[in-house]
């Protein structure tokens, strides 16, 4: 079973879930690859029976889903709670679902309608609201990984969700920084830097009536993107109809201008939202984090949390900006 | 010039290196590969000329040198000073520095004979020493990456150093969580890890005269392994002579044994040591994190800082022992 536990030195969590490997020296060598290539595909229409049974299912078209989120097959965590470590006694209760975007295989969030990407913002927002209602969850994490290098094992097109009983440490870190700017300035600095990005431009990627795409000032990774609401707003759960459509277009324009500024990298994103029954509402402002994944994190990085970043983030916002298709805005 | 940015939502650094890179949108695909394979080695003996001239060289045996450290020829900070950024001004100041470990192109620490190993850790005191002379500098990390997958990009046995002109976050968390130990036990949190789990033996991976080597109790990384000195000091430039021989013993072992369990894993390691001109010496413990890299980061623990690590550090730990050769302890 799953176990969080918690680093007596520096207080970071690490989940140790054994079940999601073979042997414990059973590791992939040489180059990234998907675990099955030519397999029958658990995520296609038809092979429903290769996974859990589906805790949402969008129809669509008289076809029997469009959008389908099941209980991941070898979780992270377990809702099975109540559950202690004889060492550090810790709730081990969580949630690990995947989220299947699109019946057809080869598909990605660059490449669908906007019709069929809105559907999967839509069934991200019903999934947190649904489990923002368990009083033992503190935070829900949307994320997708796009291809072997990103941390994908299948190349059906998914997002996972992971919901945990604590609030990261790095989610904290980055609520408590947008509280004190808050407590200093009064102002939202997410509002800000979005307010800022817009009319000095060089660093913005795209906008719509919504959204802005800008590459961080400290970006972290080569071609890294914000996407930003333009109202404030602590919690994706919250953002509207209208919103979910505007942010279908500039999501698909950034991940397409991706696709074609640097041949289709692998990328992680993230939604970043405030952790439930918090106070955070004035200060905090949701937003995705899109990190191509294009140079090596080593011992630099982890020995120290600096990242060393050989594209500037002015440079990879022009490079992308040079492709964006506005067709979808 | 690189560039120190500060993320001003959570503080977190990032150098912004565009010398590193080519165009911006040059990124290798693919296999991770050495950059040369069969051109000449520029840190073989007798290519001194490809490199920067050496800043250290420590003879041996009549032969030119056994170790040689020199500035990093692509540099992710540079010593020239004073040298502001208009957004956000901060000292662009810092050092990068290639340490040679061997003149024999093959070798690595977990083959090289004790001595050599003894003579690499003396440098790197030697290095540290020197650096923190410098007023300006704040800390020195000290990494290793092995192979391709670990950020290599040279295949002749190396290690690098960064001096910076700030404390890393990363540093600051784990200081600031020995010192709050402390504060409340008013004992060193790693003096007592290391207590614990000698006698306890399940994460134990090996044991010499002024070592223990063990893998964490909240492993981030499937078999992370810490060696930890047994005399408590806060910083490694303080290890003596003695130690230093003991050390050498169990770096080799820990290295061969990963060798052996793990068909020569790719891995980082870093030394962590207190920063320099600050109070940490009742509280802080220097060590070395190795971090095999077997598993993928994605998307889950950009997000969060938690890793989801699927060895269970009793398994690593025991599948480490059954391989160790106890001889060079």
């Amino acid at each position: 079973m799953p176990e969080l536990r918690k680093d007596p030195i520096t207080g970071n969590w690490v989940i140790i879930a054994p079940e999601r490997a073979g042997r414990p020296t059973d590791f992939a060598k040489g180059a990234a690859e998907f675990v099955r290539g030519s397999d029958p595909c658990p995520f296609c229409r038809g092979n429903e029976a290769m996974t859990p049974p589906a805790v949402l299912s969008v129809p669509g078209d008289g076809k029997p889903w469009e959008v389908r989120v099941f209980p991941n097959k070898f979780p992270a965590l377990t809702a099975v709670g109540s559950a202690v470590d004889a060492e550090h006694p810790v709730l081990l209760v969580g949630v690990h679902e995947v989220i299947v975007e699109t019946p057809e295989h080869g598909a990605t969030l660059a490449t669908l309608s906007l019709k069929s990407i809105e559907n999967v913002l839509r069934v991200y927002q019903a999934r947190m609201r649904e489990l923002g209602k368990d009083p033992r969850m503190r935070h829900v994490v949307i994320f997708r990984n796009h291809g072997p290098e990103a941390g994908a094992t299948l190349e059906h097109g998914h997002s996972q969700l992971i919901a945990l009983p604590i609030v990261p440490m790095r989610v904290q870190e980055e609520v408590e920084g947008a509280r004190a700017y808050f407590s200093s300035e009064s102002r939202c600095i997410y509002c800000d830097i979005a307010q800022q990005e817009e009319p000095n431009g060089k660093r913005l990627v795209l906008k719509n009536e919504h959204f802005i795409a800008v590459a961080p000032y400290a970006s972290r990774f080569p071609f890294e993107v914000w996407l930003l609401p333009r109202r404030h707003s602590a919690r994706f759960e919250d953002t509207s109809e209208t919103e979910c459509g505007s942010l279908a277009g500039a999501l698909k324009s950034t991940l397409a201008s991706l696709d074609e500024a640097l041949d289709s990298p692998p990328y992680n994103f993230i939604i970043h939202s405030a952790p439930f029954r918090e106070p955070s509402d004035e200060f905090y402002h949701w937003h995705i984090e899109i990190m191509p994944i294009l140079a090596r994190v080593a011992g630099f990085e982890w020995g120290t949390g600096i990242h060393i970043n050989p594209t500037a983030p002015e440079e990879a916002a022009q490079t992308l900006r040079e492709h964006i298709d506005p067709s979808p805005l």
